[in-house]
């Protein structure tokens, strides 16, 4: 994924630039994201109560049509700042509004690092001026723009697809940014989607909420929600295509949950302390609530996920955190298997060979769980990573 | 609290011996407690809907005033085991109940160990007799019993409070087992609380539930919760004391509620891989259960749990975690002391001298985190421990 170029969609400009809140002059601090055409916004926001001021500047700026760019700032996450930071974060937007010659309110904001501590004004009184004029149309400045909004991050995160709508090529890209939890800054989970498809206000949020449903919202890694996690949908209509026909919306949609899905993978496979990717696959409950709830359970067992760092098949542990996961069925209702082996059937214990499947997660960075059920015929894909020493050793080391 | 003889009530008798389920000779795996009168009782099971075959069997068998006794094994969970888990189940108190004269259904069993496996019951043919036979009222058998449920345990868990009912006085005295939910068995948690006070059932029953909610309910060590957990009371009036007025029951209720509680800590110290034992208080809610789940959201946080490994006195982790229990407030309603240092004030980060309180995590095992709100009188103690490498390592090369 880091090794392709991955285009923009069309009338969209991005840039990344180095402007001084992280010390080392090598790493990009501060990114921009800007389309020539007003789009149509939308927008999916933490549901934690601790709010970074971005989030509730930027949450009061979704659903509507002149929507022109996003800035981010890496390396402070302008959260637990009071006034000042709402002050602060609106003074951003508006510093890019008068580049692009719009309105504030058409900006939006994102801020991602350390938190309780004011914003470094003066280094982006610089910054925007520089990132606004670095703006080009380039995959390389895509990436470099992915690369900014980077904390813990080992690589940048990039996703694209292509769709056809009425006789256009429409094309979605995304970048995302977030690593398995490790500090200082919780992982905060930023994206930004781009289209050049046409949509209302009220389509593009139809259309984010289902994307991430199934991508932002079935990763896990510590199972501690940020303050800071924003994903936004910018659609500016340049590609030239008509509003989707219902058809075509479902095509379109089934692109973008692919673009969501694959950046949120990478989120997994960006955790550095952990040994391995774990796929969760739960199926035939009545609703995809249901099979959510315990694709979740599963996935933040602290023992479930020591069992997968030491390649152990234990069983017991994963029936169990299905069992607390609150939804109401039978023990004979669980059915699992473990990278494709039969471990427990219908409520009963399976004999395999211990051996052959713990060497095949030991050999093995992807692991898969899959629990089937009777009940139903919803389910849902969930992803998350083990828990490793290492993992505890970067949390524990990181000091405020 | 292991080194105090810790008594019986009057009218109990206990025993524990080795029958052979575990391999080593010098290891206790089986548990007597008995009543020579009978016995209202009352219990507390796991809500996992996978359920240890005893817990399906004892659930049946509370709130009655026949009740005799408990017989625990460990080593073996008799948990996944269908049918024939249930039926040696009953067999086991089939067995017990002949050595006493009473009822099958007066007599309850729990079973702590490996999951999968059906009970060796030709060696719990010859241990039970042994065990009935080992029967005595002293604080040695009593703490041998205490010995005889511990799995990962590294020291038994007794507690004992006196009160005074009528004009006679009234001994309430309890074993547990439980350690940090290391493997193999998620650290079940079983508890027996043996009182000589006379109860009605429903009384007992009420008083029970009080008690767990503020010890056993109020702990976590990985928020995974097992298949077997149980906390059991037996009432059998040998104190010779009359009903309790309202004001007795409270302070026998107190007294309890303290042995629970005693008992429930013992279980956060005995955890082999972590290095700090943390309090949290959360006060000032306008009700208990949302003060519960802030201090529950706080207490499972991987974070918040690294972060006390690595002494970092980082609050953000903490005030977000309380921002994503779920419960309505504003930022601005949170303020937070760390071991008695205000870090976080009406939801504005205080200047602190982070060395010295980084420095008083470091060289102490005790935490205690504060949260307070202004939004009414309620509140909640909860204990947790840290998450260290340790712990990951321990838990992760257990295998099945």
């Amino acid at each position: 994924m880091t090794d392709v170029e991955i285009p923009l969609p069309a009338g969209f400009k991005a840039a990344g630039v180095h402007c001084g809140i992280k010390k080392d002059p090598q790493v990009l601090d501060l990114a921009l994201f800007t389309s020539d055409l007003p789009c149509s916004s939308a927008g999916v926001f933490t549901t934690n109560l601790v709010q970074g001021a971005p989030v509730k500047v930027s949450r009061e700026r979704v659903l509507r049509e002149t929507s022109r760019g996003v800035v981010i700032n890496s390396g402070n996450a302008n959260a637990c700042t009071g006034d000042r930071g709402i002050t602060d974060a609106e003074w951003m937007t508006g510093l890019v509004a008068s580049h692009l010659g719009c309105d504030d309110d058409d900006v939006f904001v994102c801020s991602t690092g350390v938190i309780g501590r004011f914003l470094p004004k003066d280094k982006l009184a610089l910054g925007i001026p520089a990132v606004a004029a670095a703006l080009a149309d380039t995959p390389t400045a895509f990436r470099t723009a992915a690369t900014g909004i980077m904390t813990t991050d080992t690589f940048p995160k990039l996703s694209t697809r292509v769709v056809t709508i009425g006789c256009q090529t429409v094309r979605i890209s995304g970048v995302a940014k977030g690593a398995a939890m490790i500090a200082p800054n919780m992982a905060t989970m930023l994206s930004v989607i781009l289209t050049d498809a046409t949509l209302s206000p009220m389509q593009a949020d139809l259309m984010l909420r289902h994307a991430v449903d199934r991508s932002f919202n079935c990763i896990s890694v510590a199972g501690h929600m940020s303050t800071s996690d924003t994903v936004l949908l910018l659609a500016n209509g340049a590609a030239g295509a008509p509003l989707p026909t219902s058809e075509e919306r479902m095509a379109l949609q089934q692109q973008m949950d692919e673009v969501a899905a694959e950046l949120a993978q990478a989120i997994i496979r960006d955790s550095e302390g952990a040994d391995h990717e774990i796929t969760i696959d739960v199926e035939g409950l009545q609703t995809r609530e249901d099979a959510y709830r315990i694709a979740k359970a599963v996935a933040e067992s602290p023992l479930v996920k020591t069992a997968i760092t030491g390649a152990d098949p234990n069983w017991g542990r994963i029936v169990s955190a299905v069992g607390y996961a609150g939804i109401r069925m039978a023990e004979t209702d669980i059915t699992l298997h473990l990278n494709g082996t039969l471990l427990f059937e219908a409520g009963v214990p399976v004999a395999f060979d211990g051996e052959a499947v713990s060497a095949a997660i030991r050999d093995n960075r992807a692991v898969h769980i899959r629990l089937s059920f009777p009940l139903g015929t919803e389910g849902v894909r969930f992803w998350t990573c083990d828990l490793t020493a290492e993992y505890v050793r970067l949390n524990a080391d990181y000091t405020t």
